[in-house]
């Protein structure tokens, strides 16, 4: 699979106690059909229950910076926004390829 | 999507200087049509030139470890192992869902 230059984001959020699930569902829901968007994983981290992994792959930069912009992604932040405790790591990548995109 | 228990890794290798290329084609030619693999991401970290990210959903814990023994896999990791100078951050998760799977 050839591709430009992808844009890749890998990031931890911190959920508030019990929130987690509730959290998961709002982000699965609103990043439904985000043009440009190759992939968008939610995760659990497997060794702390009050944290979600966030992976994404985008076709550029562009893409991931407009996908802010859209209704279904502004209601998620705005509905997600009180069950987040904050932010952990966070990574910037360009994906070269693989599996799934 | 509906899932099982989806197993997923996240984790960052470090590359011996001027390898990432190199080091990125065996990772990608190795890991082709592995059974079980919802995704599998190879990508370059965006501010470390001697370091990539290697983002991974499966669709068990026990499809992951059974690639370690694909032959394909075997000699990925044999034929890459000289140019890796290390391992970074691992997080193993629970994929819920999302785009891409």
């Amino acid at each position: 699979m050839a591709h430009g230059t992808l844009y890749g984001l890998i990031g931890k959020l911190m959920v508030q106690p019990g929130q987690r699930e509730a959290l998961s569902e709002i982000l699965l829901d609103g990043i439904a059909g985000m043009p440009g968007c190759l992939s968008y994983v939610v995760a659990n981290d497997s060794s702390d229950d009050d944290a979600l992994w966030v992976t994404e792959v985008w076709e550029s930069q562009e893409a991931h910076r407009d996908s802010l912009n859209l209704e279904s992604v502004q209601k998620a932040i705005a509905k997600g926004k009180p069950l987040i405790a904050g932010f952990g790591e966070r990574f910037e990548t360009q994906p070269l390829g693989g599996t799934g995109l």
